[in-house]
């Protein structure tokens, strides 16, 4: 059963941007003004949809968010920032909404100038074809080098009423922790007052998507973006309201199935891992352990290879900056305990069994306190090689 | 015709520590105490062998190095603390010096307990092979992953004599910033103050090794040794010396031609990559910019496939920390323009003719001052995937 959400309607189409006529060109609109939060891309270049979004969100309400695939109108100059806005305008004129309320989107290659034209030209099907079911079809539109949509919606009760939070996004290459070459639009009908839907957005974020690494590169475009447009009729949730850390939970739940997703589907990836630090003295010492096994490209080859080299994994906590004792640490895989005390404990060969699993966990046990995180990682493989050397035109 | 530098002789043989069979274990003798500087792996977890160098290094005094490959004697625990001293009191006894003047060195798995006494037994017919042309047999026997050895060295005027810089190094994977699965030892005859001999290897280690990645993997075994004999019989050369200088560049250019050497020999690379930024408002903005793209595995694979994706590295710069305007910023590869004042310059086709050749030097100019640096890398391939993935024992 498709996905739906109050005052929500949702369209993908296919405007010819990307040469294998696969869908590339997504709407999203609200039919009333919501309240939006955004967490965007740190990289000193950000693409020109991103510095228009960025510009935009300060008044905190949106209608309506164009996304297209096939092209990231990123190093486009004064121009690439033009033709953002005039797909702004042109949105806004076909939806008959105001453009301050209109928000675009791009992902794809980075320098070519965006064909607007074509995007501008397939507005009036766009509009025409949109649906409160589309959701997935706007999941298939804004995909990459993706090889599934990706999307996840919870219901949640809320103030004796029950509202709904959809989630969509893609991945898959360039990705590193704060952030992606990656793409994440949530819509709800739960009303929140702004610096609320704000301070959930980031926090969730920040556990999530933000702890999620493909490749350690961060893109010009990363956007998460969320829309609560309150059709649901409750009283505004603030930030001191009992409903919030309800809210907060299930958008936490939602952005790291997703993220998860990304992981799943990273570039030529045979594996998900999850690195789960505990026992660290500070969060930020497990935040940065965790980050730096999973963004470790020797730890990921070896996953693939099935190769319990712990070796790599105590390296690349040694080098995480996070506070270690060596005889403290204790790893395991998939609960398997492979370092005891900073030694191995001889089950090598348990282990190569259980890398067989295409989803593995490497728990890590600092020993020096009771902070925890948890990152998101695939493995590494010929397949990410062969994705990514390919020539761009 | 070999390499020799006065009052110091080499040795390399097989201890049966390599399956192969291949040389493995080797020996570097002063006939006389030297001044002794060294330069180690910031990783938390170091192996036995460094920590115990560390200590040591304190006394600026040294007359010999036994180096051994095959295995790390890392993450051993209080075992491999006490294998690696009885290795040393062993090599002191065997060559009738005082321990406190012997250091080991170790590379190799992670993990594995040091086979100590093959290493012991071998130590007679290491000390009887003991000359000096044996530097090149050194080198071989410090070899893991690497396919060539690599050696360098320079003579250099000194006080109206003729000193000898000679050294030898090893690669080639967990090689990121700040070190790398990497060991180098240069000897040299020259005599120079403790604090002159520290302050130049420092310097020559900045340059080259700490700009140099092949998959920002930090070891955990890294070293960095030079041992000043004074066999040369010229006055100590201090910070204050107007051959200070001369030494230091001769160092500079020795550290370099090696870090080359093991960037060319990257796991699995085709191509050798220096990243050359120019143009930039501060040194640390320099060496982020270059490290950065150098360390992108999104250019790294982008180079390999002969893809003059100059999006990646714009990105690359942009997440690098460095300040930069985005409309300033020119990109050339092997000196033809590929960006200009960040737009593309049409000369893709070119440039993809450009990138067949397997020396591949990309130069960034940021326009906002004039501070530059330097990274060396090479390409990321399959190789690469292949050799790492592999079952470790």
């Amino acid at each position: 059963m498709a996905i739906t959400v109050p005052g929500f309607e949702f369209a993908g189409i296919s405007a010819g941007l990307k040469k294998s006529g696969d869908s590339d060109l997504a709407l999203i609109v609200s039919d009333r003004p919501a309240t939006i939060a955004g967490v965007f891309t740190t990289n000193n270049v950000k693409a020109a949809p991103v510095k228009l979004a960025i510009e935009n969100i300060g008044s905190r309400k949106g209608r309506a968010i164009i996304i297209n695939s096939g092209n990231a109108n990123a190093c486009t100059g004064l121009q690439g920032f033009n033709d953002a806005k005039e797909i702004i305008r042109e949105t806004a004129g076909a939806l008959g909404v105001t453009p301050g309320l209109v928000y675009v989107s791009s992902t794809g290659i980075i320098g070519k100038r965006l064909p607007k034209d074509k995007i501008i030209n397939s507005l009036p099907e766009l509009v025409k074809t949109l649906s409160p079911d589309g959701l997935s079809r706007v999941a298939d539109a804004i995909m990459t080098t993706d090889t599934f949509a990706k999307s996840f919606a919870k219901k949640i009760r809320i103030s004796s009423k029950t509202g709904t939070i959809a989630a969509i996004a893609k991945g898959a290459g360039m990705i590193r922790p704060n952030m992606a070459t990656m793409l994440c639009f949530i819509v709800t009908d739960i009303s929140l007052t702004p610096a609320a839907l704000d301070s959930a957005l980031k926090e969730a974020v920040d556990a999530s998507f933000n702890m999620l690494s493909v490749d350690n590169d961060m893109s010009t475009n990363d956007t998460v973006m969320v829309m609560a447009n309150g059709a649901l009729g409750n009283k505004p949730v603030g930030k001191n309201s009992p409903d919030f850390p309800k809210f907060k939970k299930i958008l936490n739940e939602i952005t790291y199935a997703l993220a998860r997703m990304i992981a799943e589907d990273g570039e030529g990836a045979t594996k998900y891992i999850e690195v789960a630090v505990k026992g660290a003295r500070t969060e930020a010492d497990a935040r940065n352990a965790a980050k730096a096994v999973a963004g470790s490209m020797l730890v990921k080859t070896a996953i693939y290879g099935k190769d319990p080299n712990w070796g790599r994994i105590m390296s690349a906590i040694g080098y995480s900056g996070a506070a270690i004792t060596e005889n403290k640490t204790g790893i395991f895989i998939n609960n398997i305990k492979l370092v005891h005390k900073g030694q191995g404990t001889g089950k090598e060969n348990v282990i190569q069994k259980i890398l067989a699993n295409n989803a593995i966990v490497v728990t890590i046990d600092l020993g020096m306190g009771s902070k925890t995180a948890k990152a998101l990682t695939c493995d590494l493989t010929e397949g990410y090689i062969e994705i990514n050397a390919d020539y761009s035109s």
